[in-house]
């Protein structure tokens, strides 16, 4: 499984979604076709994503909606609760935390850390906000894998490093900047300028350019 | 340029990133084969993935740094500024505007718009947040084409149809949710549930998953 690229895994994010809508509008079954075409994927597309997981469909009556859920959760590692630590309790850090929808219930905030002196022991929704020396006892004492880094782009590096040490093996990063990892660590990077970058593409390609030129 | 696959717009703006870095470091050029390692993908994908948007390398010489920044900027459309506007004046959109990196040169925050009456007319950074009336006098007057989206997400739909009908083409949206928008308008979607989902897979398949659930 360590071969499946990664837009595949993120298609099965999307088809789980997909199905859960399904399941709360009451669909028992579902075939390939119909799932690909509220996400504008083909259903060659659809089985094909599937098959890397195992066989799911049935004859003659596609996918089983509920079924498909339970298996898809269980591939992406969210039919359990992953415990997670915040590093940087700024503006970004403390957004995404009340933001709603982005700790669903697969995930749990376990410790929060930063290393401004003047935020520590400070509530962090029913946290308090720890020192990042405590960093490494708390990853030993809890067993936590997981960590989202909302620091400054120059702290990012310096804060991953700290973060593999104490046995952290998968990082969220929200820095816009290139972080280096012991192989045995996975870093999903979330980059906003790139996504704005994405979509100026788009509007540039388009012929828009003119209009967005005429604008403040 | 409108059948590119999103994943190659993708690596130009990592390309362009490796590109800066490289000429603070006062690199001069670059082979494909150098601009691909620090990113892990191989030099022939560097090259077709250029090779998308014109011919750019020196034979014996490879890419000259300076250049290939100024036409992939051109390409990414970030040689200028785009004005955009917020909708969402939360904690979220808050956060988004003043982290570091996400509003770079090449964009411009314009205008601010929130539903809440107790949030209009307050001020957020040098802007005051107007009320959804306002939106489409907005867009008109100023010619604003690209809108960040940070509301909560049964109202994303309403907030996308409002800005479609204002004119806006591009939308950056934070909701997780699926948007359905007419095909002239582009809408590019940061799902930070799905990308907690995409590390929970990671860590599971690496076998992982005892630990956590020794977990808090």
């Amino acid at each position: 499984m360590q071969d499946i690229p990664g837009p595949a895994v993120y298609r099965i994010s999307y088809y789980l979604r997909q199905l859960e809508s399904l399941q709360q509008s009451a669909h028992e079954t579902v075939s390939s076709k119909q799932l690909g075409k509220a996400l504008g994927f083909t259903d060659a597309q659809v089985r094909k994503d599937l098959t890397y997981f195992g066989q799911f469909g049935h004859p003659g009556v596609g996918y089983r909606v509920d079924e498909l859920i339970h298996r898809l959760k269980k591939i992406l590692g969210t039919d359990r609760v992953w415990p997670v630590i915040l590093i940087g309790a700024g503006n970004l850090g403390r957004a995404l935390m009340s933001y709603k929808g982005f700790l669903r219930k697969g995930f749990q905030l376990a410790a929060v850390f930063d290393a401004d002196p003047a935020k520590i022991g400070r509530r962090f929704g029913e946290l308090e906000i720890q020192s990042m020396e405590k960093l490494s006892d708390c990853v030993t004492a809890t067993q936590v894998r997981m960590a989202i880094v909302a620091v400054t782009p120059d702290a990012a590096q310096g804060v991953v490093n700290m973060l593999a040490q104490a046995g952290i093996r998968g990082v969220l990063n929200f820095s816009p900047t290139n972080l280096n990892v012991p192989p045995n660590v996975f870093v999903q990077s979330v980059d906003l300028a790139l996504q704005l970058e994405q979509l100026s593409f788009r509007m540039s390609i388009e012929g828009n350019a003119q209009a967005a030129e005429g604008g403040k």
